[in-house]
């Protein structure tokens, strides 16, 4: 790799948040956790810690992000969507540093190594998971299926059978029922680390729509990439002040269900921005972008889209 | 924190290994991903990959291990229990680093950022989660309970009651019926990095056990924290050229479980020994390094062992 070393003045990782659940009445039983170990009675009564998220932090030196750069990935995935790209490539985890941003990456509730315990128990709903095949048409990279291997004229998202293959075993199960847990754990972390930009994907941008609402105070730039979903109607008003730039890939209209969602995404655009908000929306086949999947943090063109990200930071004097 | 910075020369991650489970014959369902988002019309059957494995690289410059150093963790934990430590120190992956060490972090097979695709599905078996309260007699912490409080004379985990729960809030689910899937994965990771000293901790230590048994060219080393089991009686012989370093804390004779664990380490380390191989045992109380549990890698005085470890690789040719 020809990219000069990175320092890192710290770096290290923490959980934050989830609540205390109490089991009572259920009856033990003998676990042989390793085979040639000693079986041990486990007793499933007690307290259990639900919904903490875990999030690793790396902060450069020097540090030129005047706030840190939390990014927050999309549904059936991980933190670890920000870094290596699929194809080997440095990700945003990495552009970010080099620009000289402290970044921020979570692993959503009940994913990840933030660990799904008592949850099927307490929020209901079965874990959704990805056939390799699913995502090839959902996230926009061709028609048929990855094995046919056929993709959308110009295509960025590195789909060689190798490159799908490392990006499907980044998936992971997701419930759909964890949302009001996820967002409160948003919360503890934006209280650890403090007012923040905030770059989602996907799922992503529904929390961080929704988290913006709750905590203003604590973000202080919403950057959406391709968000699944908006926030709260009534509720515009808290977003007047923090700058929120959108982005939106390629291959929509085509798509059985990206322009509903786009089409709500920029009808909300427009009431925050009549409550007085500032927000961009950014089409990149409409300013000669063309080619990005819904993955665009992973497309080829990562580092152009993250670097349209930085100069709109930096504009808003987010960088010094 | 008055550490200096580290020059990181490359840093990323991927995922490595499983296999393709084909699925045929369920029924689609509607799925709403993300509220206000456009429901999708799931189709489960199809491809899935199961059993791949995270891991996550850094490379520091300069570079003086010989070779890459693996921390591989234990069961219920992801390999996040070797970075910042419950009470926010540097950890082993820091210490090892710092050291000039490549080091590579795993997820274990179904946990962390692993994923857990189809597991109780084609594994079976529930996932074993654990309560705030089971591991403190388990690892050695103290009687009673965490609430409760007392600790063991002289105890080095930080079991203050915040430290406790960022401790646990980094514990997952676990499956006892992954293990043939994550020795597998285990096997391409070292096939993917090459050969590595691997450190194990706990259940870790079955793993690194075993996977130098089944590929000793690919192990320079082994550091056994507190391992959960040995190898195979029947293939000692593929041990004879690598080293061996086991760890053991402290508290051991008063648990109802690790007397017999130990015991039967001990014996394995002698049949490697009879078989031609290197095997060094440290029992810290022995050496006068008192007080640690099972979380050695956590404990207050995590730097001082992880020096022993260190030393001990430095006199084996590995560190330049």
């Amino acid at each position: 790799m020809s990219n000069p070393p990175v320092a890192l003045a710290r770096w290290g990782s923490f959980h934050v948040g989830g609540r205390e659940v109490r089991v009572a009445g259920e009856p033990p039983r003998e676990v042989l956790f390793t085979p040639g170990s000693a079986p041990a009675l486990l007793d499933p009564n007690g307290t259990y810690l639900v919904g903490a998220m875990y999030a690793q932090v790396m902060e450069p030196a020097p540090r030129r992000g005047t706030v840190p750069l939390m990014l927050w990935h999309g549904g059936g995935l991980t933190g670890a969507c920000w870094e290596t790209t699929p194809d080997g490539r440095e990700g945003w985890q990495h552009f970010f540093l080099r620009q000289g941003w402290e970044v921020v990456v979570g692993d959503a509730v009940e994913r990840g190594r933030s660990g799904w315990t008592r949850i099927p128990e307490e929020t209901g709903g079965v874990p959704v998971t990805l056939t390799v095949e699913n995502p090839w048409q959902r996230f926009r990279i061709g028609p048929g299926t990855p094995q046919e291997g056929r993709v959308f004229p110009g295509q960025q998202f590195p789909a060689d059978a190798q490159s799908w293959r490392n990006f499907i075993r980044g998936c992971v199960p997701r419930f759909t029922t964890t949302d009001e847990l996820t967002l409160a754990a948003y919360g503890a972390l934006l209280g650890r680390i403090g007012p923040s930009v905030v770059v989602a994907h996907s799922q992503g941008g529904f929390f961080a729509w929704r988290a913006a609402q709750e905590w203003p105070e604590k973000v202080r730039a919403l950057v959406l990439v391709e968000p699944a979903s908006t926030g709260l109607a009534g509720k515009v008003a808290a977003l007047a002040d923090i700058p929120v730039l959108m982005i939106y890939g390629d291959y929509i209209e085509g798509d059985p269900r990206w322009p509903a969602i786009r089409a709500r995404g920029l009808a909300f655009a427009e009431a925050v921005r009549a409550a007085g908000g500032q927000v961009e929306v950014v089409d990149l086949p409409a300013i000669g972008i063309t080619g990005n999947s819904h993955m665009i943090m992973m497309d080829r063109n990562s580092d152009a889209v993250a670097g349209l990200v930085q100069e709109w930071l930096a504009r808003r004097g987010l960088h010094a």
